[in-house]
């Protein structure tokens, strides 16, 4: 039961939250005793891409392949533009390490509002993104660039293997939640290839599982069902872009994104999975010190959970949400405190486990 | 002042909200006496495919350039795919006739409840969506049906053109508002072509607007701050899909998308402009006359405003929400009235004028 886990805060309050929470697991790990926990720091972000011209190292994919899991932070500098950080370092993760589940716990949170009243009963979702191609392939381009003709495009790709194996993972994802039901998201009214293709595979592999059932949406009124009739949801399925779109919503409606949490996995094993909070660099508040951890708390749990620490992951989130739940909470949330007094309050909690 | 509208009631319950439209607006033209206004019926819609193979006509362009404006219903039939019907009828209308500005505006109306909490002062946004190419270029295709190795695209197109044409229809639009403050929407973290050259070209078309304050978010934290803080927003623009996706969750974060209007505008006048409610055919309550006519009468305002009678089109906005004020509601409003019911109050309304 010993892991090794690099850790990569990267840009902005990334380096803030991920301290957070390695000094947290650390303090779980010695007072559980159940099981042995190493962070190696690896520097890639930014700073590193300024000296070296690259946010990652050239055998990248290797260097990571050594570990068990990836605790990831942010990525994002106001000074460079989004497209080159992001498929300079998250982007450059995701697809070519085929982490293609991306998973999305929601539910309303001791300490958070939630801003809707329509969910009487709180909202409880799991959200599946499939991650490895979609919107997010990487295809497209601009031709006559500056010209009055110029034309860009931005190519989804979807294959027949990247939809089936996330369709199979949402539906195993639903039949291991009591209510065992399966909502599939697509555009297949004005999007007649690739969409109708996600029909049809999701027909295909609902066969094999007559335990679950599961209905269709289309995206756009699937916000409308998220916000008029939340309780009738419980797992979602659907492309990268679409659920990158739902799953902001989702952790909105739940009440807040400073507590969601994202985990990037490899069903197969062979690559190690990546958690990271839902929030980004956040360079409006980064060095203050007041960055909410809970998101990476919450995703560093769900590592727990991949790497089969279960009953630590469990521990570790009822102390989490014991502390919300006293409002020693941080400023996004309302509260005063900072993210050390945050930190403090649950290491506290640890220590009488 | 004199109109020749076409009415393309189309499918499901756009028979009974345009039939209930053309009654009060009837009423209206004989009640003031200011304009006329001539309905031609035109039948296109999945009956009309059954019988004749095709949506619409063959000659359908030169057919409709004939009229002042067009009232339309809905498409979409339970028997017929739905990429099939959509693209058969709307979406063969508004790329080929260049209806570029997609207008949806979106206010707590009376009548409907406000499911936030976090809308103290109610809503109040234009969104405006980009109509005739993006992600609904039409573009795309599948190889290899059937074969593991199965692989289908969708391929969003923009052009300068396009962008150029609906970011100054935007800040136009935002101009004219109060609050002179558009919002424009990308995901050109992720997406570095199209998306890009949307950046770009709103960094070019501000300069020509420095009486319009603006600002850029992603599409998916732009979700968050409708639900967050929704009285920080006024004017918004983005993509085909973005918007198509947003404009369903602004309605829905407003109250209702049983009011929810929506224009499909040429800003050159070349062809005739359409208009319609944003809810689809619904054919789960076809035929049962419970239809709420209320987005299509607000379609029908839109419209009045655009052929130039802007005073018609105020006073049939007032007698609707003195309507529904009364409580005079569809069920999907939690009233008790029929169709008829609140074509009645609101021709009694009329009547008043
Ligand atoms: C930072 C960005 C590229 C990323 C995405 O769009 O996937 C983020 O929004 C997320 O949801 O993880
Ligand atoms: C019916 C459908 C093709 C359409 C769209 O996606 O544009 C609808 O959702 C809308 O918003 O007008």
């Amino acid at each position: 039961n010993s892991y090794r886990i690099a850790s990569i805060p990267g840009d902005g309050i990334g380096l803030e939250v991920v301290s957070a929470t390695i000094q947290v697991i650390e303090k779980l790990a010695k007072t559980l005793g159940t099981f042995n926990i190493n962070f190696e720091h690896i520097p890639w972000g930014t700073a590193y891409y300024k000296q070296t011209g690259r946010y990652v190292s050239e055998d990248y994919l290797d260097t990571l392949r050594r570990y068990d899991a990836i605790l990831f932070g942010a990525v994002g500098s106001p000074d460079v533009p989004d497209h080159i950080s992001l498929w300079g370092l998250l982007l450059a993760l995701r697809g070519p390490l085929q982490l293609y589940a991306n998973v999305r716990p929601v539910r309303t949170f001791p300490g958070t509002k939630c801003p809707l009243n329509t969910a009487r009963n709180g909202i409880d979702w799991i959200l599946v993104r499939e991650n490895s191609e979609g919107e997010y392939a990487g295809q497209g381009g601009r031709s006559h660039i500056g010209q009055q003709w110029e034309a860009a495009t931005e190519v989804a790709l979807f294959t027949r293997v990247g939809i089936e194996r996330i369709m199979r993972f949402a539906f195993e994802t639903a039949r291991s939640r009591p209510r065992k039901f399966l909502t599939v998201v697509t555009k297949s009214n004005s999007m007649r290839n690739g969409m109708v293709l996600w029909d049809e595979i999701a027909g295909l592999v609902a066969k094999d599982f007559p335990d679950v059932s599961w209905d269709k949406m289309l995206v756009d009124a699937m916000t409308v069902r998220m916000v008029m009739k939340p309780e009738s949801l419980d797992t979602i399925v659907g492309t990268n872009l679409h659920m990158d779109i739902l799953s902001d919503l989702a952790a909105a409606l739940a009440g807040s994104i400073g507590v969601a949490p994202s985990s990037n996995l490899d069903p197969t094993r062979k690559s190690p999975s990546i958690f990271e909070p839902v929030h980004g660099s956040a360079f409006d508040i980064t060095g203050k010190g007041v960055a909410n951890p809970v998101a990476t708390f919450w995703s560093a749990a769900e590592m727990l959970i991949w790497i089969g620490e279960k009953d630590a992951a469990a521990q570790l989130m009822g102390c989490v949400e014991r502390v919300c739940a006293k409002g020693i909470l941080t400023r996004d949330l309302g509260g005063s405190s900072d993210t050390q007094g945050v930190v403090d309050a649950v290491c506290l909690e640890i220590e009488k486990l």
